[in-house]
């Protein structure tokens, strides 16, 4: 697939004077990096389940862990460097024997060490001199090269070093075998011009790779990491989902596409995969990704206001600059107070309604100023709503023809009782009773509905938003039915979870039914 | 207070051509590109209660919103203008006579009328040549100049537009009056450096004000935005929390917070005020804030692994850019598998456990392995599980010290039965049984609980956390409550939702009378 944002002349105008490198390395540091993020913690098996998949995305190293930190960790590393993947596995450690020896008996394919530079970090976190510093990382780089392991050494807070000392622990680490120098913003304080030119600097003094790490903690991670690669960098420190200490860490996704799609620069990377990868790992971490995060954000493809949904159906370019497929996104239209008549169309088409056809001009009219004026009350807009607004508008009343009802339920449960539901269900004229046993009660309520509705219809995913206030704050259960070939998403909103779980369930099956009856 | 992170010297080094203007404007945009994030609707009363948040914490302009969109659009700028607020009032309007006046008859300060001009918009959206396009900006602007109203003008997508032609239309919008150039990378595209030559060479042709205005698809906004001041430009578009179309707009809080700790720039914001300001934007638009986003994030100043927990601890600045309370944070040291001796030390201080006295040496290091291991199994330790780890490594069995146990709970709820639950409570040796009504199960069973408690210790907050998979998946509360002067906070998970609810009350309740107790 061709990413449709190419370099615009203003772009090319303004790097013309740069070389850049065929490719970049990705260097991801998920598991570490990220995985200290506060609250995070994965097992062992997570972890590997998440390096399978950096591995199968293509990332050129995997950083899986800081093997001294626990036994865990430990035995987490040992995992993933037993799998061979293709990926080269990384191990951090301090520059220390003890960190460095568990990191060798691990296995990885190479270490990460790092020492502190900064006037700051020497004088409150090492009590070192500068010259204690160079001596310690030298030890470290030159112990771990006498056991045959790949060095990535890396000065902490670079970026708040003294430049010229900087170099000078930089030329020392190379003189003492480091393969690969690292520049980290430990605090994020950088800038981009900051960043390009620092490397510069760096980079004149030495001849192996430099790579980068960058903090976000000002949002600004990703820039100054392609901003070093401006500067010659040519390997980047990523996380997916850009999770990490405090503000996180460069996004793997962002940093892959910006190279992919605006500078033309390859990385190994799948980008297809880059949604599903960034899913599992916000499954695993339990760190939600906001929904306007760039690439993988559950809006980044979405439309809604009236002039962009407009545009993106004459033409996806004209809002959107790379194709959501790319990235394995799909194009969202949403509906909503900004939304305008193309929108509404696309959407009526979808639910079988043409303009012209099943409706006349003026009732069109009157579903968009509907539609408009129930999200002005700050409500979001779904095919239900749509349906029942179009019903109301062409008076099909289409609540006639509401196949299934609830009669009567009720649930109980406790530590001594085991949840349990009955239903009664009025299903056509037919009143049909059923009980069911469940592990708590919306569980027992379902099933009791399940029992009288039979297989033919199946609940496929349950949901219930997050409830903050008082017990007696709103609930609101999204569930995904699925039957007849058709999948309905439905909602209800109540002050007792059991009855909106079992509300937006039967009013799944009547949208269901109905359309299967049509 | 003072901002910790200068300007450091290889910032200096890397800016010290460039002459930047004393202050910059903020133009916020998040009731209107804001708003339009798909999904998001605020009603008239909503944005009001934003604007006024807004105009508190010291934006230059406002942006209310989008007037001809829709009727409660226009009901909610009136409102907004007719606050008297001293921020100027801005409404967008197409160059469109119809939306020019419906924001005029709003009573708006400042128009922000904008026309596409990149080929793409010409040749799909606007169907309409470059004259065209001229003739309808050139218009508009006099049109709304004659009602003696303020011009800001646009050049949707600007950053895809033939660069002498986009000079060409902004020089036409000054000559028709146009107060104000904005500069708008509609979909997303541009780098920094891009950014700062495009601004440069727009600049070089006229003398009113340039403004910015960049979103997010590649998370460059941010970046973008001051690589235009850079660039010489004086106004930036912002958003709270980033939100607006897509992948949204460039974040507010960062953009104020990197100008003014690492520029130097200053900005009217109250920047103690950002966090609540993000709060409240989150709250209204129910577009969550990821834990890992900059400045307001929840974890931007929490500190978990050891080596930056004990640094912090020694000197904040190690590992922190800016004192979190600028931002109107606090610094958080949370425990896990990462967790160092130093943090843990300090929380068993805070639990008033001092190492040496209450427990020994030994037990420290032991209770540091228990807190690791939990940590490694994948568990975000709570107050509760070091509390449980002391007590059993202290071999001082609290359990026995338990005041309250459940003895037994029943429940029910339906559509034809008001919710209802009995307990049975032992406290001490006496059995105590009470029962309540509640709007739903889990307010039932909590009052019954309150009611055998008594008003002393209180309920503060409930919270379940989302759920997704199916109706038996795990349900996860946690409460906290408060009374004899302490709050607690403590969390149970169960499939059954109104046992985990129970089960986290009574730990919580247990907490607070042990330590009333002592």
């Amino acid at each position: 697939m061709e990413p449709y944002c190419k370099i615009n002349d203003i772009i090319k105008e303004a790097i013309k004077d740069i070389n850049f490198p065929e490719s970049i390395k990705i260097f991801d540091t998920t598991l570490r990096d990220g995985e200290q993020t506060p609250g995070v913690s994965l097992t062992p098996d997570e972890k590997v389940e998440i390096a399978i998949a950096l591995n199968n995305i293509g990332v050129d190293v995997i950083e899986a862990g800081f093997p001294v930190s626990s036994t865990g960790e430990m035995e987490a590393v040992k995992k993933i460097t037993s799998l061979n993947l293709d990926a080269e596995i990384c191990g951090l450690a301090r520059a220390v024997k003890k960190d460095i020896d568990v990191s060798i008996d691990c296995g990885v394919d190479r270490i990460h060490t790092f020492i502190a530079t900064s006037p700051l970090h020497r004088k409150y976190k090492l009590k070192m001199d500068k010259e204690e510093v160079i001596n310690r990382a030298v030890e470290a780089i030159e112990y771990i090269k006498s056991h045959g392991i790949k060095v990535e050494f890396s000065s902490e807070d670079a970026t708040r070093t003294e430049i010229d000392y900087l170099i000078e622990v930089y030329k020392n680490a190379v003189d003492a075998g480091a393969d690969v120098i690292n520049v980290p913003d430990t605090v994020g304080v950088m800038i981009p011009k900051a960043m390009e030119y620092l490397i510069k600097e760096v980079k004149k003094e030495m001849d192996v790779p430099i790579s980068v790490h960058c903090h976000n903690d000002f949002g600004l991670a990703v820039a100054n990491s392609i901003a070093a690669v401006e500067g010659g960098a040519e390997q980047i420190h990523c996380t997916v989902n850009g999770i990490g200490e405090r503000a996180g860490n460069a996004s793997l996704e962002e940093v892959v596409m910006i190279l992919k799609s605006i500078y033309g620069i390859n990385t190994k990377i799948k980008t297809e995969k880059l949604t599903n990868l960034s899913r599992l790992v916000s499954k695993l971490t339990g760190i939600k990704v906001q929904p306007n995060k760039a690439v993988v954000g559950e809006n980044a493809f979405a439309h809604e206001s009236g002039i962009h949904a407009h545009g993106v159906l004459e033409h996806a370019l004209t809002y959107e600059p790379i194709p959501p497929e790319l990235v394995g996104q799909k194009r969202k239209i949403i509906l909503g107070k900004h939304t305008g008549a193309h929108a509404i169309k696309a959407k009526l088409k979808e639910l079988g309604i043409e303009v012209g056809k099943n409706v006349t001009e003026e009732q069109f009219k009157e579903i968009i100023n509907r539609i408009k004026s129930l999200g002005d009350k700050g409500k979001r807009i779904t095919d239900a709503d749509v349906e029942a607004i179009i019903e109301d508008v062409t008076k099909r009343t289409l609540k006639s023809e509401r196949i299934v009802d609830l009669e009567q339920i009720a649930v109980m449960t406790g530590n001594r009782i085991i949840p349990t539901a009955s239903v009664a269900l009025r299903i056509n004229k037919d009143v049909k009773k059923r009980s069911a046993i469940g592990v708590g009660p919306v569980d027992a309520a379902v099933k009791a509905i399940q029992s009288v509705i039979g297989e033919k219809i199946k609940l496929k995913e349950y949901h219930i938003n997050a409830i903050t206030g008082g017990t007696d704050a709103l609930a609101e259960v999204i569930v995904t039915l699925e039957g007849y070939g058709k999948e309905v998403t439905t909602k209800a909103a109540r002050e007792d979870i059991v009855r909106a779980s079992v509300e937006a369930v039967i009013e799944g099956i009547n949208r269901i039914l109905m359309t299967h009856k049509k």
